[in-house]
């Protein structure tokens, strides 16, 4: 194995990735250096960067740069980034904490309203005892849009619980999980929503699927459906949303993700009670699972060995 | 197999079990007989009770009683029912659904203040962005109490969910569930609780578990751990709980048993907002399971085949 030293550039435009992951990976890999762009002395010898949201130039002083890794798991941003050259590989940090993280979220939001816990905590500030009847949580379908490490950890966790959950998946797995029901193929989202009494969004964003929480798609839920938001807001066509809801089809929604990111203040969602706003924590990267990810991709990348964390382009996750 | 009819009767202090469960089992059996006491007329034909929470002089009038069914999980008050027999037996109903509740419950629980859903709440209510890092799962240690039908599903969700699970237990089942800790034999309870974040407390009430829940207990927790009882109210010794809450020892606690249910109006603990108070609906049963078990037991008592849901007294579960 090559041991000699290789060296990559943090480039983010809203996060102090140094800031976040330097020690530990000055701590772990001496044969690894990740510098700020303004320490970069020659350009010529950064080949990875550790990406989030970075800038429409990030990429362009460098131009032996051979793979942009993201530190979460959603790469539209950087799939689509203009500064990408032929050649540039994307990779992403495949954390399986993160979809722990992301199943726990998802899981709190179909209780909360399958279990009445904000009616209850409404009755408990009154000192009011009222305790009302509950269906078999098989009784409730959970469908989940996504099929990837976050759609399986959520319907894992919904399932564990004894719900009936469906996944909108691309094609049925080698090894299904037990007791879920898949739905496969370009109708599948349509399926998995059919009569479902939550609907929980986990897609990646692809030009197949920007806009898909559309008004088509939430008529096929039972009526007084709730919506659960975790992919990314351009997944949501809002008008859309506003309109299920007034026309009671949905009871509510749980929304993470948002077009734009920190949701404006004046925007009319933060107002409406039907919503459960939350500022994009269904998931959140875990330090040490990112900078040993950071490690192993940037030694496949000197030693010229298989890129783990790799994106498939075609696909887009 | 004997296909006379057999006779039981409903025995309810609280609830209108043949308005729960009647046409129901009338429609699955009609070689089974269960009347409202009102409409006995020969008692010694009654050979089966369906109980919840029957009057003291309740199993008096009926000299051939033999089984007294409970539709709960609890067995509690029937074991030390003053009007039980020699030679009478008690059953209950084991339902995986009533398990899947109570760990639905107890998962809400954890994730609600792991997560910092009511934290974030608040933020949404003034409109304000405010993420805030999270710990993976595995960080956060839930130690439950109590390995029965209804510890093992708690156990089983939060472990789905990436949580560092142990359970107390009497003895390492044969079976172990992967990624969990078991604790066992007497100091199993302390072991469990040693450095924990929650504890979720399934225990059967029993003259062992008795004030389980006391000050030696919640000091061995974590600093500002959380409580989640849903076993008994008599596990807890309500004096240290709020001792515990003062000190700092305890950062909040979920309520759903108390020792006088409903929780009178003037208790304290409805006006500490350290606590969530719910009204005994952590698990619930299901008239279909019920019913259905409540047919085969009297079957079975009938036929004189093994009471696949006889309670051991010994145990008392």
């Amino acid at each position: 194995m090559d041991h000699s030293t290789i060296t990559g550039v943090y480039l983010s435009e809203t996060l102090d990735l140094d800031g976040l992951y330097g020690d530990l990976l000055r701590a772990q890999a001496p044969d690894i250096t990740v510098l700020r762009p303004e320490e970069v002395t020659d350009p010529e010898a950064i080949s990875f960067a550790l990406c989030w949201l970075p800038g429409a130039a990030a990429f362009d002083p460098y131009p032996n740069l051979k793979v942009a890794m993201s530190i979460g798991a959603g790469v539209d941003a950087l799939l689509a980034h203009p500064g990408l050259r032929d050649g540039m590989r994307v990779a992403r940090v495949r954390d399986p904490h993160q979809a722990d993280l992301m199943a726990g979220f998802a899981v709190h939001e179909v209780l909360h309203d399958e279990r009445g816990f904000g009616r209850m905590a409404d009755c408990a500030r009154r000192a009011e005892w009222r305790p009302e009847p509950m269906r078999a949580p098989e009784a409730a379908t959970v469908a989940v849009l996504g099929n990837g490490t976050m759609g399986r950890a959520v319907a894992r966790g919904c399932a564990a619980l004894g719900f009936d959950v469906r996944i909108a998946c691309r094609s049925i797995p080698d090894e299904p999980m037990e007791g879920v029901t898949y739905c496969a193929g370009d109708a599948g989202i349509a399926e998995a929503a059919e009569g479902a009494d939550y609907l929980i969004n986990v897609l990646p964003l692809t030009e197949a699927t920007r806009d898909v929480l559309n008004a088509g798609l939430f008529a096929r839920l039972a009526p007084g459906a709730r919506l659960i938001q975790i992919g990314r807001g351009e997944h949501l066509v809002e008008a859309d949303l506003t309109a299920a809801l007034d026309g009671g089809q949905l009871a509510g929604a749980t929304l993470d993700v948002f077009r734009e990111e920190p949701l404006p203040k004046d925007h009319p969602f933060w107002q409406d009670d039907r919503l459960r706003i939350t500022p994009h924590v269904a998931s959140d990267s875990i330090p040490e699972i990112v900078v040993a990810q950071a490690i192993e991709t940037a030694r496949a990348l000197r030693d010229g060995t298989p890129l783990t964390y790799a994106v498939d382009p075609a696909r887009g996750y």
